[in-house]
């Protein structure tokens, strides 16, 4: 484990998109974050010496490894981030707290509950020898949706009423778009339910602070055969998913996620309507939030690119807009701080898995006719 | 009844808000229209002899009556058009039509299913001697959402697999406005749900084509007791309702209506994805559709206000934009055609009964705990 | 000339595209205005007396005339409503005050200035007579402009700074466009300058209150020859025109207008910048006005539709949006009110002289080098 | 000089904003190009010994020196960063090319025409000896700007008629903010004009290929008093400046730059208008691009998130947005590939020369009642 104000040994498991992202957060965290301490990028790890050790220069590594289980023994390495796949996220976790290694798992924290309930427990006892761990919602970190929930925190829009968020994608509306793991269930779980309803539940949670008690759901696959590589084969997870969650503050959210939205690329929509007030962003729009505060009656347009709203301040001067990846060094820069603090990062695996509770609660209840369920509560 | 080529004597029933909308309507098609039968705006009809004397004259009628139905014995009155609350809507409809009177019936087409299966089967009658009946959703008589229905017509956008419909408003996100019968079941029947609610349903079917077979919703009230004139008193009706619709085409529409949407006035939004393409519409900028028609990746914004686009070419040069009472005038214009041409308008009274019908089955499943209901089948 | 609390009849010159318009706003005005004296739709006069005859019935005027000295001796007509092209105006509105018959000249006030002052000269004689003048810039009646217009003069935006005008549409974008009246500078004066720019000076003036005391500009045309009914003819007006002005008060204004602005219709886009907030209008919204208030930092989407906003109480409930058309039933109403109230009216024929100043000085001032020119000051 | 794939070294003068963007650009470009030839940042050099050790790891740099001039003596830097203001420009450019580095110049090119010349004829003989110079316009660089130029070179949007560009700040708005060297003609040059203007222009020859061969001018300074720390100080250069600029091409340009556009954080604008289309950007949406392409006739929005469209295959899958930062690193690759096949970079030295004598154009017409200068054409 660090040592206060030493700095910190990191190694990335994993190196395709999100290693790659988690990498440039990597390299990158110092120059936004000066104060933290200093980032050693000290291992990339990946299952093809070849590619991985092609992979390590440019994205800013030391070292690169094919083997995650002697990386988590090396004095040098501080703190594990693992990119890898969801099924394998649990045993890797596990290790890692459990060789004292502080620990961020990409988001979903698992493909099962009794994985991610595992991995909780594990937490909860490194947590008490002050090992740390979090799970990658990068989506928290976008300053716009930071300071949303801010303005609902400090009760700028009322008692939340209403709440609207629809992550759309399109990249499967061709029919003939080719078969892929993620289009099985044993592989993936579930299909834009759990890849990017995950994404969503996160957000009202993070949003309103409150718990979801109850969802009534469908989920549809709309193209059921695609090319696979040995010929035509049964796609077996959703294409798209629609839910009502019913939140312990009395609020309802409509949730809507699809791959087969023509034409939106990347779209993650929220809303939030509140008896003071409302909010409204778009992914495709990072740098923007709609605010009605304080009773106002009608919408501004923020651009949340002013020195005092979150996260902002370590960038550019005013109306200089910042990206997509630019959430992953957001997200290493808290890690980093709460590791510094002594202080557990958020949000914890309990928030991973209590996301997972709710994806399992709308499952069953699209499998029951859309009748409402509610997610088991967390121990 | 009219003759082929004579001009037709009309009478609305209503001077409040719609009876004054539908009066600018009579007033103007001729203008918008001059190829059609000349409109005479014989009687306009109130419970109050002095309010609706003093109204009549402004908009265009040459008399005013408190009897309607001494209005339905004259013989220079083709035309009844009938704008007043809900619950009156089936008595006046089926002595008109009994009366040979040409019919024109504010939406919802009544208060209960049962009055609409009334109005239906005398409307089958009157049909068959040649008088002729409509349901006023006046929306389908919006440029862009006419120019909507085409596009999925021709196929330009696929197969349509996900309909994203919410009607949005925010007239009761105060805790301190008034009651009013709008409130109470017993008056209104629903709140949002029929209200708002109605107009979705019908713009599903009219845009798709496709009848709605389930249904799985939740409604909630959000401010359960509001200041009577009287002390407080209960809401009785809903404030929200979210509902997720199968379509007899395999599409799964998500609809959410409320008056509790902070900010919103009157945003209606329509999303239809196809597997070739998807189509946007908004209420607050009523002359826009954003179209991905035959396949194309990325969205282009038309200005729906060019000749050759439907009921356009009646009015003004290209860019010059219509407003929200101009439907009413296509709405007259396009039943006047189908007087003159002996043809039955559309939206029908059947069409008025299939959309009661879904907001029954609505009300049922959100009574329910959300379990998914089969809308009865119209005889 | 009219009795107070009597009606007032009504004739319309022309019956073309503003013909049409205005005679939609005498017929409607008394609907929006129920309080104002009742028109009566006397005449509609033109020159071909079959298609004026078969105009006047569907736009609801009781007869037809070919002959508009005739309509001025008649003392059932008390407003007489020009729409006929410029080159007509002087002739006809000198006629009719002399008469003694309130005038609205349709914009812009005279192709000349020669007949522009004359004008005046017999608008302030009549005056003293009770006898009513105004220029139809119907711009003025947009909701949002005049709201925009109260908060310029309560200093909501404090000490005006800058201004960006630009009025574009497209129509003669391709080379293959035929030759007409308004591309030969004998028949149109000028091209986009006068009819385009006409508008946008006067919406300078109305919102800021200031006047023009300076114009640097240039003038364009890009298609110099045009297929005619008789073959190829020179263009010998603008396509395009560009000034900077300077204002009385000390604010500058850029200043563009074209009718070659690819994918643009019909759109006036109007900023205002002050020290202590900004405006932001594009026609093509029109119930939108974008504006930052009294230091605010960043802009709020007003959707001009609540009744206590300028000409909304008139018409329909929050979120109904009101089309192009609607601004001439404002006017018509403005008129009558001034009329009614023994006022007079705005704009006046001064207004619509002073804009005809500003629009020679920037011809000028294109015809030299682009050097400022100051225009004419009105005696 | 770098041999064929070796790793380059580079060395960045300056470690304030723009220092900070190219260290962030070279520390990424790796990731971004893995195929280019590696960089070593090998030296952060500024005046404050401490300061610019401090800024130098979080940052990347092995070292930070206080001498530029030994930094040119060293073997291991093979490119020179110029990230300094305007006047130190030329004396560190020239040493650094006579020392046969490769060299970066942030724009503009320098605060003088006759040190531009002298730039420009250094650079030539450098080029002769296979050294390579650039200027730093990086919005050459934002993928829909990329894209839009594609568009125009292609022909697409036909022969280019009109071009509206302006750049609007807001933060000399409120007449309290506080004197700088900006803000005076002998450090600064000229105020909103070279600084927003340069950009501009360059964006106006980048677009088209055109050249400036007209320019008819306005600046003006709306707070002429501002406190300094010694008191009230005169404002010695423009808050704002507007020209017309006619192009080589026969294109008319509306330029309007201004750091007074209350609500206007960083907003780049520019609208191209051609015979067969048009094109539309905004800085503040820097992925979107809207297009008319091919005769269309209504916009398209395009997401640039593509990865066939310009620098995007770096980079993230579709709808995964970029940020302003994005484009040093895609300049940094573009220098680097330059360099990599032995060719001239661009916008080179001759580019950041055309733009002065543009600016200085302007600065004529301004002081010469607007009239038209045509700009010196560079030798």
């Amino acid at each position: 484990m660090s040592q206060p104000d030493a700095s910190l040994g990191v190694a990335v498991i994993g190196y395709a998109f999100m290693g790659r992202a988690h990498s440039d957060a990597w390299r990158t965290v110092g120059a936004f974050r000066p104060d933290l301490p200093v980032v050693r990028q000290q291992v990339l790890v990946g299952r093809d010496a070849t590619e991985v050790a092609r992979a390590a220069r440019p994205l800013g590594w030391a070292e690169s490894s094919t083997d995650w289980r002697s990386v988590l023994e090396r004095a040098d390495v501080d703190v594990v981030d693992i990119c890898v796949p969801g099924h394998l996220h649990a045993e890797i976790a596990v290790a890692a707290l459990e060789a004292g290694k502080h620990v961020i798992v990409e988001k979903p924290l698992a493909n099962t509950i009794v994985e991610a309930e595992k991995m909780v427990e594990v937490a909860r006892s490194a947590r008490s020898c002050g090992v740390r761990s979090m799970v990658g919602f990068n989506y928290r970190r976008i300053p716009a949706l930071a300071l949303a929930r801010q303005h609902v925190a400090e009760g700028r829009i009322g008692e939340v009423r209403q709440v609207r968020v629809s992550y759309l994608q399109d990249w499967l509306v061709d029919e003939r778009a080719p078969m892929s793991w993620r289009l099985r269930r044993e592989s993936a779980g579930s299909g834009a339910l759990g890849d990017l309803g995950s994404h969503a539940i996160d957000q009202v949670r993070y949003l309103l602070g409150h718990e979801v008690v109850g969802a009534s759901a469908r989920t549809q696959t709309f193209v059921g055969r695609r090319p696979g590589t040995d010929g035509v084969e049964d796609v077996t997870v959703d294409d798209a998913a629609w839910a009502t969650l019913l939140t312990s503050g009395g609020a309802v959210v409509s949730l809507e996620v699809s791959r087969m939205a023509t034409a939106r690329k990347n779209s993650l929509q929220i809303e939030v309507f509140g008896s003071r007030g409302s909010l409204r962003f778009d992914l495709e729009s990072l740098n923007e939030l709609w605010v009605c505060l304080d009773g106002a009656d009608f919408p501004t347009r923020l651009l949340v690119t002013e020195p005092d709203q979150p996260y902002v301040g370590g960038w550019w001067p005013p109306g200089h807009v910042l990206g997509w990846d630019h959430t992953f060094t957001h997200q290493a820069a808290d890690f980093l701080q709460a590791v510094a603090a002594g202080d557990d990062p958020t949000p914890s695996f309990e928030d991973g898995l209590a996301v997972q509770r709710v994806l399992a609660a709308i499952s069953r209840s699209a499998a029951e006719d859309s009748r409402e369920i509610r997610p088991e509560v967390s121990r």
